[in-house]
């Protein structure tokens, strides 16, 4: 796609006598030659001064920051163009049935619809009624069981099990909102990797990254009714019980364990060994090695001495 | 159906000179000539006196407030009546598959089964393994992912997108008693209608109407596993993120956000532009262009105050 | 199978002059002869001295306790060896189709899959897009809409109606953990007992038991997007409103009333006619005819004036 397409869609002047090929959408630090990427806050201006990219979306008054080479669209709405042209990234879906490459004592329902360009391990089963999106990747030794929905280009390595009625790869929510309070999709163009030996228990959520991956590493086992929004990065080895829900860009150390109900908000980090008990509600970013319960999440013989102190004054 | 069919499948006494044709079953003020309606608490008393109903389940005691040519079916349990008779209207399901009325470009995948009477606009793709029930109608350039239900008589308008896992127009959690502490299921004979550009995330449940309809306006984006009890109203442009439960006949101004995890109780009213921070719950009506938080949810300045004043408490 | 062979796979010593059959694995209490079983914490010693086990997993310490017969397995990791040979007895998934013994005027979709041996009474519909494990039992006059998940095993009672999304008998949420980190799953081999006349709402996920059964009384009726831990026991005639958690091993006597979004901690006891109000969280077991609300959940009288005590000494 080229630039000046980018712009014509996005209603952005462009001098006609530049133009490039556009590749894809990055963030500022991971965008290369070739992508274009955005500028929305400037909170991230120090990131500007060190992008790669080939263009960006970006105000007026931060161009002057703009390392030699990267070609602006100027926009007092930098987000909420990002949104418009998202859409011309998203691939798109196709309803058609395909063959997936098939490894060794692998066994597919025939009632489970694969993409284009499947492609499954050895001694893998996948049960009845699944859906296998366009370029998922499935290891060895999996077993996934009936109604299940993986979305296009999402990864699951060896022995993972996924149970009925998940998700996995659904649109994060994400949106840009115009001045008159409508909401434009940003199309989430990143994926989910799902590490080795992990298991997802039933009716789960599990989004793709905006434009990275959401990720979930070797050894984590997930409860039910589990939601983890887009671009999270659960570490190893973690148990997150039934009904959590885990926001947006969040990261979890290795072996945390969030008990049942309890949440985070977004672009936080819980460190390794961390224990959120159960209706914890983290509202920052925590150490790793320590227990945590209450809303907001705070020590967690803290708040027990706050529960008791209460019930002591209340007494008086 | 006659009124002394329903009569008698009540069990209550009807005189037997006296018989009509009833056509459905409604609330006191949305009822209408042929249908029967019902009092089940004297809160209602105003609106029996305006009653267009045919026939009505009373006790004796409110009889006398009655209209003129309403016909009585007396019983001392009229809400547990309305749960037997309920049944009676409740729409025969069938599991035949038939050919829904396509328009152009759209495409339907070959797993997904439709009832019968089921008209789909132009330029709309349905994936695999969905049902879409008896009666609906879908619009133009609507996107729905793979194992999605929509059961009979939904209506989904133009640009919605309905991610995976997600069931539109199941049953309202309703329930008459009995006095030896059974439950008598109350059948959920409205439905449900689906705005323009709305989004629903995965495994979301939105049940259908008990006898009106539950509507999501025009423009709001809902998360992964949300609930939205029936005959909710939702505005439009509404946010609501994450394992929000919004309870039956609550209803939303536009522009509301509920966060992750907010709830509200039942038959509340929250105004426009109201935010409801993640947690958050509701247990009375808001106005609208404030935020709230905690439970019960008050002005979340307050709430700030009040944990931090605990915190202060404390310390001495 | 043999002991020998579960004390190679599980990798313990056994003298090899004795080897005898070993059919499933018990809980203490639960075991017969043919049976193995565990000792993971002292606090089971009375029922260790009267357990008819074949085979116990065991530490040293604890083997002068065993009744004269049964067959120690000595390990110091009797938990985690019980977990490596729950495997041994997982039942061999299938995706192959059957066809179901079938009664009456009942009538399943033709996108539905039943596994082997799979029986189902008269008047009973199944519609499309469902999965009916191998072995599972469903009454008459039984109503699942589509695309439920019934694992194999299940057993469901008459007049049960499931609503799509639903998952009934996913696995529990069951590891032991090695010294470095790791879960090791311990296989779910007990199964789902629905009673008659429950209604499951939506999206629900409902897990077997892990040795026992999980059992849903008669005349239960669950909301949306419900979480039931594996070896709960819920009793009759109970209301559980939609996003409820109960963890697991939990026992709801009759009538009991669990509101939006309360949730209770594993391995309790909430007695008949109770009332937990919405969002409250069980923390210990609970005594019946009362209301409790709050987290931890209490009296509801004694949390509403903990809320007004605080309003007031906030004042001052």
């Amino acid at each position: 796609m080229t630039l000046s397409y980018i712009a014509k869609y996005a209603d952005i002047d462009l001098d006609s006598d530049i133009d490039i090929k556009i590749r894809g959408i990055k963030p500022l630090h991971l965008a290369n030659s070739g992508d274009i990427t955005f500028l929305h806050s400037n909170k991230y201006l120090k990131e500007l001064k060190n992008t790669k990219a080939s263009a960006i979306l970006i105000e007026s008054k931060y161009v002057e920051y703009l390392p030699s080479g990267v070609i602006p669209l100027i926009t007092d709405e930098p987000y909420l163009k990002l949104a418009y042209i998202s859409k011309l990234f998203a691939p798109k879906l196709n309803i058609k049935t395909y063959k997936p490459t098939l490894g060794k004592k692998s066994d597919i329902s025939d009632t489970t619809k694969c993409g284009k360009d499947v492609t499954i391990g050895k001694n893998t089963q996948i049960m009845s009624g699944c859906y296998i999106g366009d370029g998922v990747t499935i290891g060895d030794d999996v077993l996934i069981y009936p109604n299940v929905t993986i979305y296009h280009g999402v990864t699951i390595k060896d022995r993972v099990i996924i149970h009925s009625g998940t998700v996995v790869g659904s649109d994060g929510y994400g949106f840009a909102h115009t001045k008159d309070g409508r909401h434009i999709k940003i199309y989430q163009l990143g994926g989910v990797v799902v590490g080795n030996d992990v298991e997802i228990g039933a009716n789960c959520t599990i989004d793709r990254g905006a434009l990275g991956d959401t990720i979930i590493s070797d050894g984590t086992k997930i409860d039910n009714l589990v939601q983890i929004g887009h671009n999270c990065e659960i570490g190893e080895n973690c148990l997150i019980v039934s009904q959590v829900g885990i926001s947006g860009s969040t990261k979890l150390g290795k072996n945390v364990i969030m008990g049942g109900q309890s949440a985070t908000a977004g672009h936080l980090s819980i460190g390794d060994f961390a224990t959120i008990a159960a209706r914890g509600g983290v509202t920052k970013s925590l150490e790793g090695g320590k227990i945590y319960g209450g809303f907001p999440a705070i020590d967690i013989k803290l708040w027990k001495r706050t529960q008791a102190a209460i019930a002591r004054l209340l007494k008086k």
